[in-house]
């Protein structure tokens, strides 16, 4: 049985891009990869919506994120962060690995931060260094981005953003949303395998590269290092360069499809997987839910991981569970990227429906379909 | 035209391995991906030669060696370094870096450290940590690894080396050459495409990770992080998904052969090159030269710019300049992995041959290919 996945990342990865992938490679140091790093540079420039740079790393999200925090924090340089779920978490984990103490603005899970608490934490002690996460993938939830950038930079501090699962998914441009490094991975929105993290760094964060003060030691990781050789369209050690092939695909793709209808799409599928699932009884754990993962609190009496196992067995279709405190608590739908069709968001909420029965829910059958079918004609 | 890479890596990549890359690729949390990693672990055990455990990282090469000195230098530990070219010279970097001050024991480029200045200087005084590089991809120079790292350990030290461009080249066992770390790459010997990092863990290594006491900050670099993880064959970021399927793919090619003819196979390989090359005026810039790259000097008159320029623009093969201060001075040809047939050394000593003559050397028609022809025979 094939399976299709329907994961937080990695997504379904699109045969145009899996083709891209598998061409000979050329030199890293050859003019046709030059050209074409070149080539996808600008275009990553454009969708990160950034006036500045953005840099590609060999290395998962994680690492892009670590990154950030070995190459704009100084020492003793107070620190702040947005939290509400792992990868809020992570954010201060990593920043407690390099010595930090990062103040945290905390929501409950499946909440997000609001602004005014989070502007009210900056006035009440400023920070250097603020870290936001835009799309919870833990949760499904959606951060204000815009709004909380702005009342970080407002007061003074840079502004660092985990942007992995909403870059190519919800409206983002870094300078418009006050955002000064945004960080990013390949197997999310742009459709990659996992292997590559993207640094799109605005305009003040070029700026505080260039003027330096940073004391944590970092090579590999050191974004000065990787913002210079990227202003030549380089790279400081050599590129994962059959995944960038692969991005330049996926970059056409979107180009091809426009940005802002991939947005707009991720929006339509998001909503009738939300429709359809909520008329089979699921509740949306979210209070604010992102396009690019739904998580989902399953019927009364259905268990997490059951509805979990019998989309695969049954249908062929990979969710993820939940992690750390939310395991057995939800489900999560990814629906990230241009692989799916909208007959793929009414299959998803009839397996669903199907796990729900199965699993001595009492549904009306064939709605959680119609539904999202009727939200995909509506939205059409 | 198509142009066949003879680089000190990226290498030519086998088809079987470009086909394995193109694959759909299961997602990192599946059983079926779990149960290739931990074939492929159990394997990459046996390609080290270690006793204890391979990590595999989302980096280049650089980024494996950053991990060794962030997981395992401890404040203030004297460490030491031998160091003969520009890849013995990153660890250097990369120490001081992360504010270490490593003894440097230097010989001249083309030439290996020789043991007993080594020796010598360890005995002078002791050092926690002692960096090696197998075979210096900058000279083509092979280090007497075994020696090196038997007086190192000897004397105390851990003994961390770069196996970048020797791992399924020349002959390397971790547990019996004493090499507590091995940082390795994708793109050489194993013939993938750029982007990960394999770091072989002795015991030693694997205790002293257990022991902790490591003062620099590390979270997506730290390795004890991943050897905990990679004793269930598991990860703690998400994998580079599609080149692990491919490194599965070229690890069946390597045993498929065995490793001890893979070895064979490039020393026969490389000993073509040195012959047939030689006999058209070229001369080995290195005095230990490493079967994975062949350095050569052109003949008098003769600009190295203009030999790479001519193999590639007449004879379709990408070789290699010199870097920093061997630019202009050697020619670099690149032959790790399996994508090369015994035809292709000739074809490139015809070709250097070829460049002499047409760049103004005096040469006898034809002798290149012919003794690089010899060499394999009476070899076989």
């Amino acid at each position: 049985v094939t399976e299709k996945l329907f994961t937080p990342g990695p997504v379904e990865i699109p045969a145009r891009v899996l083709r891209a992938l598998a061409q000979r490679p050329p030199h890293h140091r050859s003019e046709t990869f030059r050209n074409l790093f070149a080539d996808v540079s600008k275009r990553l420039d454009r969708l990160f919506g950034t006036s500045g740079r953005v840099v590609v790393l060999a290395a998962s999200g994680t690492g892009g994120m670590e990154a950030a925090v070995a190459s704009f924090v100084g020492r003793d340089e107070p620190t702040i962060a947005a939290v509400a779920g792992k990868f809020g978490d992570r954010w201060t984990k990593i920043l407690a690995a390099y010595g930090h103490r990062p103040r945290v603005v905390r929501a409950e899970l499946g909440a997000a931060v609001d602004p005014p608490s989070w502007a009210a934490a900056l006035d009440a002690e400023p920070a250097g260094v603020a870290f936001l996460t835009h799309s919870e993938t833990s949760t499904g939830t959606l951060f204000d981005l815009r709004a909380l950038a702005q009342a970080a930079r407002a007061r003074g501090a840079l502004v660092v953003a985990d942007v992995v699962t909403s870059l190519a998914v919800h409206p983002l441009r870094q300078d418009d949303d006050a955002v000064d490094v945004a960080v990013a991975g390949s197997q999310k929105g742009l459709m990659l395998p996992p292997g590559l993290a993207l640094v799109g760094l605005g305009p003040r964060a070029l700026e505080r590269l260039e003027r330096g003060g940073r004391t944590s030691p970092a090579f590999y990781l050191d974004l000065k290092r990787a913002a210079d050789r990227a202003a030549d369209a380089d790279t400081p050690f050599t590129p994962a360069v059959s995944l960038i092939l692969a991005l330049h695909e996926s970059m056409s793709m979107i180009e091809e499809i426009g940005v802002e209808e991939v947005w707009r799409r991720h929006a339509r599928f998001a909503e009738a997987i939300r429709s359809g699932a909520q008329s089979s009884g699921f509740t949306l754990f979210s209070k604010s839910p992102a396009n690019s993962v739904t998580a989902l609190v399953p019927p009364s009496g259905v268990e997490a991981g059951a509805v979990v196992k019998h989309l695969r067995s049954r249908h062929g279709m990979v969710l993820a569970g939940g992690q750390d405190e939310l395991k057995g608590k939800i489900v999560r739908v990814g629906h990230m990227g241009l692989a799916y069709e909208p007959q793929d968001a009414v299959a998803v909420c009839g397996a669903l429906e199907d796990a729900a029965m199965t699993l001595g829910a009492t549904v009306v059958a064939g709605r959680a379909g119609e539904t999202a079918r009727k939200t995909l004609e509506s939205a059409a």
